[in-house]
């Protein structure tokens, strides 16, 4: 099992790459991004996983995330996968829209039958590619963290509280924190689960977390100019929840910024120094 | 004559604005891109130019140059225009290549009957986007100056050495430093201007400096794992006529860069240290 490489570019010391590879998970071929920062020699680094949220690849972190300074800086690989399977015979959004399908996969293995062939994102994250990453790269799977942008900081949070001795650190910018509780979440795990809402607690952070899971602390930037913010992120259902748990929660409301790659790249910098002190990078 | 707000987004502290409207010079709509960083009430703010290279348009370094955080940090505007008319009736390459009309307009004002009419993109830069800049944003005009990338490395240097005292700075990524000399410069300046070749003598930087032109001094970066090093930059050109004029030039050569944007964000802030100084900014 090795990735082919799609494109590899020196950037900030370090090389940027774009892979792809047949995935066992998903039965399709599967593109993903990693940044490995310069290094010495036989050196293995820790890594961090980013998860994109609804209609990215991995190329919108990739070429906007302004990460690789900071990542060359600490000395962190980067490795930012697809949102979903993709390509001939996988099915979409039967509606056609942008929450549910191809660029939608919410990283939940799809149990329902339409789906439950391709949309395997859970394990094609933190089973398949964590193997071929730590197969093909300097990388150390004892230091991993994982953060990601709102569908992908559902994503990051829900996988963080399923293996709180795996990650060091967890954080989200805008993450969808409550998806049972809101209407891109209620599509999307009625579609890939079922409506049996027993299914859908451990791919929800609030519901995981009332349910007795933990983790160390959690960071989390939200614009208050994002338009999604009051719908479908809901930040103050995960403060409470964390609150009620006494998970140590940050919670900035940062003042003006939207939901777009300019808020991101904002604070990626502040996110990833977050993970590098709890990396021991 | 104002510009029409397409986007505008809170980054790094400040407003990344995207902007379009009607230009007398070319006589289509022109979209170019604005960030201010954060600053203090009535404050006028010293005005970097970017400009691009063949077939971006201001898009490109917008999203991938990397310059906000240190723009931010430095206090300057920055300001990235189109590289050619575009829309209905503005005409292209005859042989539909990239390296001529839309996309590819050299900075150059055309004497060429079909051309003429839109491809001003000289007068465009240097005098109708300052007045609608200085009209619209907190822009102080005495203190500007501009870099480009690979074309617009181009357009950066002969802009700044057919107009010594209004930029304070002057620098590039990837030039084309002797267009006169190179495929994608022959192609352009016939193309534009006609087959006297006297007329391409004040659109190419190395006769320039040859013809008595003066700048304070020059900042150049090249990847050496530039596909384009060799036939199309030449950096070696614009090192021999400064050294013979007597014009301080610092050439980096950069291992295992090449020409794209990983590169060019790699040494954004670099470039915008040195203008910063230039500026007093």
């Amino acid at each position: 099992m090795t990735a082919e490489t799609v494109s590899l570019n020196r950037s900030h010391g370090g090389m940027q790459g774009v892979y792809k590879h047949g995935s066992r998970e998903t039965g399709t071929s599967m593109t993903f991004s990693v940044y490995v920062p310069p290094h010495q020699g036989d050196a293995k680094l820790p890594v961090v996983w980013y998860l994109s949220g609804l209609t990215c690849t991995h190329a919108n972190v990739t070429e906007k995330g302004e990460f690789r300074r900071t990542c060359a800086e600490l000395g962190l690989i980067f490795v930012a996968p697809d949102t979903s399977p993709r390509g001939e015979g996988v099915p979409g959004d039967p509606a056609g829209d942008y929450d549910f399908g191809l660029g939608a996969g919410f990283y939940v293995d799809a149990t329902q039958p339409a789906f439950a062939r391709n949309y395997r994102m859970w394990s094609y994250v933190t089973e398949e590619l964590p193997e071929l990453i730590a197969a093909q790269f300097p990388a150390d799977l004892k230091r991993q963290s994982i953060l990601g942008h709102s569908m992908g900081g559902h994503g990051a949070l829900t996988i963080a509280l399923s293996h709180p001795d795996r990650y060091c650190a967890a954080s989200a910018f805008s993450p969808i924190v409550a998806p049972s509780q809101v209407p891109w979440g209620i599509k999307a795990l009625a579609g890939y689960l079922g409506e049996n809402k027993g299914a859908w607690r451990k791919h929800d952070t609030v519901a995981l977390i009332e349910d007795g899971a933990r983790f160390s602390d959690f960071l989390v930037d939200c614009g208050d100019a994002d338009p999604f913010l009051a719908e479908q992120l809901r930040p103050a259902l995960l403060e409470r929840a964390c609150a009620k748990a006494a998970i140590p929660f940050t919670l900035r409301l940062q003042t003006g910024y939207d939901h777009s790659y300019y808020f991101v790249s904002t604070f990626m910098a502040d996110h990833l120094r977050w993970h590098a002190a709890r990396l021991k990078a």
